[in-house]
């Protein structure tokens, strides 16, 4: 699982950074790509990357604020003149189908594949054996959420040791015993997996906020996610501001990730106001408070391990 | 008068060329852009322009295609966001006012300026005493439109010699005469301004096309235009490809400007499966039957003469 960062500014393109979308990238996993986010000009960003747009199979919106939403009719479009034949899930607060529909229909856009809306509330939002999305709405004068997407706990790696004391050497019937809870062998031992198998490795869990001011249950949603990205819109000197548009400062969200005890934080959509020395500057004062984190950076990539 | 190219690309964005759009500049005659479609990212052109969007005054939209229109409300958007409070005229078919008020809607988009919509028909559709726009219809299978952008032809300028003969010394009187059909002066001699001065200064003509297949009656219509702005989203040798989309090659456009003995010729709309060398060979076979005539590129430049 590695992270892209399209856009990470907020409210209008600038110079440095494009609005909102990244991508979670899955392709050892299951060989697609998730997209959280589609501001305008997602997919020229996609266009300076490696990413094939006929591989992005689900796209989640945070909100329908314009910076989250504006490049997804041509997103859409062009992954259709790309190839793209799979079916896309568009996951968002209920009004993105409206959007999404009128953009299509006035611009004559026919997809060569099915558009699927999942229209969402709070809860589990898509589930299959290997992964898990939930989402939790947060405060931003509109409907906006948090995904968490959590990986399945994967089976402990089986132990040697414990297999040739039954009687087990080493070959295909590891796998066998590895893929089902019970396997009776030919002479009729039954090897309960559980006996043979160190301690489950539990799935990596990312969260992906969308704009919001503080929520004080946020942190026991997010609690020891692997990583959590979340925006810092202003600055901690600018909290008055943060308040009056419904935003977070930087120092919000690394308490929140303090509190909430997560193994990285990652801050977008950050206001063009601020010129990068003073980002560097904040980003070093808050690492007093928790570590590790980060501003991120258009085009930057993160490997969740 | 300037026009800035913002995309000339068709479809889709490529590496080289945007998705359509460009800039009417008209700075020194009205203090105002007017821009011609609005295709995904054309705020992110303007960006790396000296344009500014709260002097972007009318926006003509030739056509719904996702190619022309995506880009509209972040524009507006952004627009607002950077202190545009001026209204901004919307002119285009029908449907973009379905689309564009669906985008505002749905995105909790408040503009700081008032937006108002013009859909078209075929005939004048703008007039004030410098300047008249009319469009016409052309064909792509959805409502396409050319558009053409007249100023008033301008007094003649006075002739010394007969003011001389009539009595009148250089002197802010020269300005009184010029700006009224009859003066009278103080010794009671009245003095008509066609009798002292040249022949009227012809204003300038430029026609702005969407995309189409060629059009028969479109020669009289571009008549000896200064500029004739006109799609070729393909080359000749692909004219079959062409005729399938209801595009037109780089060569109609050729005859075109050639039959309506226009000034120049610039071409947009060019697929990105064109190189640039194979462009060039075009381009100098293309002139060997009118000229002058040009590809044209993003953040090209053309004053209108
Ligand atoms: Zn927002
Ligand atoms: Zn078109």
């Amino acid at each position: 699982m590695e992270i892209t960062f399209l856009g990470t500014g907020s409210g209008m393109p600038s110079k440095n950074r494009n609005v909102s979308s990244l991508a979670l990238k899955m392709l050892q996993e299951r060989d697609e790509v998730w997209l959280f986010d589609c501001g305008e000009a997602t997919q020229h960003q996609i266009m300076k990357t490696t990413i094939k747009p006929r591989k992005i199979a689900k796209i989640f919106i945070t909100h329908m604020h314009g910076d989250h939403v504006l490049g997804l009719p041509g997103l859409l479009s062009s992954r259709s003149f790309q190839d793209g034949e799979s079916a896309v899930e568009l996951y968002g607060p209920p009004s993105l189908k409206e959007f999404v529909e009128t953009s299509l229909k006035t611009t004559g856009t026919h997809l060569n594949y099915p558009l699927i809306f999942k229209p969402i509330a709070e809860g589990i939002i898509y589930q299959d054996q290997d992964i898990k999305v939930s989402a939790k709405k947060l405060q931003h004068g509109m409907p906006s959420y948090a995904y968490k997407i959590e990986e399945a706990d994967k089976i402990g790696p089986l132990l040697p040791e414990r297999l040739k004391k039954l009687g087990v050497s080493p070959g295909p019937i590891y796998e066998t015993i590895k893929n089902q809870p019970t396997t009776v062998l030919p002479n009729g031992t039954e090897v309960h997996r559980n006996d043979v198998t160190g301690p489950d490795i539990p799935g990596r869990r990312i969260a992906i906020c969308g704009d919001t001011k503080p929520v004080e249950s946020l942190a026991q949603w997010v609690q020891g996610v692997d990583v959590l990205i979340h925006e810092a819109t202003f600055m901690e000197a600018d909290e008055q501001l943060a308040n009056d548009y419904s935003h977070s400062t930087a120092a919000d969200a690394t308490r929140l990730a303090k509190k909430a005890q997560v193994n990285y934080l990652l801050m977008n959509h950050i206001s063009s106001r601020y010129q990068q020395d003073l980002l560097e500057d904040e980003q070093t004062r808050l690492k007093d408070i928790f570590s590790p984190l980060q501003f991120v950076e258009d085009f930057m990539e993160f490997t969740v391990k």
